[in-house]
């Protein structure tokens, strides 16, 4: 469905604000909780989550042409805004709580495509157990233009960072990757059950959720000094990666490494942990594989630009890649 | 300043986003604390505030062409999207901790813009004792477009409501109001000692910040069944609401009432409260005025459409004015 109309009648823009936050308060439904916790203030009041526990707070945007388009279902484009942020906190191995959005869309927007989008993000904040407390319209000059930022406070007893790990920790990933533009982008369920309990053990020493693709992401799990060296072998291609590299001419390892948007969590294990005990007790638990792609070794010393991933051979693999925001052409 | 450039060695297209999150942290500089509260994993781990607070989250955009122009300094539209969203935490009578920031630019921004925007963000951030504790950027299409918005989590210890309001409860304005577009919107303090005062008052039962011009806004803080009822004489009208009414020949008045961005507190008291004390006490605390405007009194039973604002003559005040996103052609 196209989320912009040329005809006036079928327009934000014929309700005035008050009308349509009203509109939007019946679409959210019972995601969205009794002011003052929910919408109706300028600012949500929310219960402080248990004592001990860390608070968590991220964000993320869902921009129109970029992350969704006319051929997205709207349920599934607000669906995804929520779970971009709740893949976040899946990351950190945390739980998520309450949620705010931002709007900023053009006049033109379709009132009939934004119910459709504020229910499918209700679906999944109820599927997901987390509120929808309130937010902020704003309305975006000329036509055809859709941004939302959503803002995610969690809380977690022993949040992950993606620093975390010594040398010899193991390098593992859930699920599968590549070639998350034929569908997964939309369809994928946050890991926020895998993460909670990564987080619990604690030979997981760090962990992030994969947003832009093992190439830019998997750097950031690489203290300084070390490598990530990764057996190709092991990588979980997706049946998608192997579609689109049938596609492209590129390989099916290449499009795991660096087309972004898997949702799936990349953690290290503390060194000396037992790969196969690990693996045993994660499948008594998830059906979702779990797969140690490499480990961490000590980097060359004296080198200028050390690559943060190599392969078995020791040459660096996919540096520079991944989806980066800005281009890269300096 | 102008914040986009055609010149392309000055654009933030010229540098990847890596090295734009480097560049961005120098210049927030020590409003950014080392992670993992601050810049570093996409998710924020943050402290849990005092037990018995309650937590508050609000966000709020700004927006090219809407709330800065060419004309503005950059550092001030930075703090200006800061300030905005202290605003809120004043108007529950809160207390700020932490802001994150979505930047949604297109890639002919200015980096030197960019630049100073931060540098002007983080400089009121260490004003206002908050920390700016991490984000997200993604790339808009096209030319020309900025959209900052940010979130901020607070807490207050008895956090202030609209609702609360009785018959007969004094209304009362911080400052005074109108003509906020001839520089006010830019340099207004937000309230945030003021709405902490208050809040910590017995006496006060209900408070908003005034961000869409009194005639929007003070309806939200009028329960059903009564209506405001204010005596124009006493409006804090100010100079610039004089001089924009010299401009456009429309009354101070009507510009008080509708010209939004006054950023100053609109709160009740309770019924029975003795307006001189209160006056005199806040006095004694601070320098900014403080004036009584009305009542809340019974509204006329058994009407269709009951105004929420009515003069001393008892006939409607600016029913439906004040800025309203989306028009309200409806």
């Amino acid at each position: 469905m196209h989320p912009f109309t040329d005809d006036p009648e079928s327009q934000v823009r014929r309700h005035g604000e008050l009308e349509l936050l009203r509109r939007i308060r019946e679409w959210l439904g019972t995601a969205n909780p009794a002011p003052p916790r929910g919408m109706g203030d300028d600012t949500a009041v929310l219960p402080v989550p248990t004592d001990g526990d860390s608070l968590l707070l991220t964000n993320d945007s869902l921009l129109w042409n970029q992350h969704f388009d006319e051929f997205t279902e709207p349920e599934a484009a607000g669906a995804k805004l929520l779970k971009r942020n709740l893949s976040d906190i899946a990351g950190m191995g945390g739980v998520p709580h309450h949620a705010i959005l931002a709007l900023a869309a053009s006049p033109n927007l379709s009132l009939a495509w934004l119910e459709r989008f504020f229910r499918g993000l209700a679906a999944c904040a109820r599927e997901y157990d987390c509120e929808v407390n309130g937010g902020d319209l704003a309305e975006a000059p000329g036509t055809d233009s859709f941004l939302g930022t959503l803002s995610l406070l969690g809380s977690a007893t022993r949040p992950l960072l993606r620093k975390g790990g010594d040398l010899d920790s193991w390098i593992w990933v859930t699920g599968s990757l590549g070639g998350s533009r034929a569908g997964h982008h939309l369809s994928f369920r946050p890991r926020l059950e895998e993460g909670a309990w990564l987080a619990a053990r604690e030979d997981v020493v760090a962990m992030m959720d994969l947003t832009d693709g093992l190439a830019k992401d998997l750097p950031a799990l690489v203290a300084d000094g070390l490598q990530a060296q990764v057996d190709l072998a092991f990588l979980p291609l997706s049946e998608a990666a192997r579609a689109t590299a049938q596609d492209t001419g590129e390989t099916e390892v290449f499009h795991a490494f660096t087309d972004g948007e898997d949702y799936e969590l990349l953690f290290l294990t503390r060194p000396g942990t037992d790969y196969r005990a690990f693996e045993q007790a994660w499948r008594d638990r998830f059906a979702l594989p779990v797969t140690p792609i490499g480990n961490l070794v000590l980097a060359p010393p004296m080198e200028d630009s050390v690559p943060k991933i190599i392969g078995l051979d020791g040459r660096p693999l996919f540096a520079g890649a991944g989806y980066q925001h800005f281009g890269s052409s300096g």
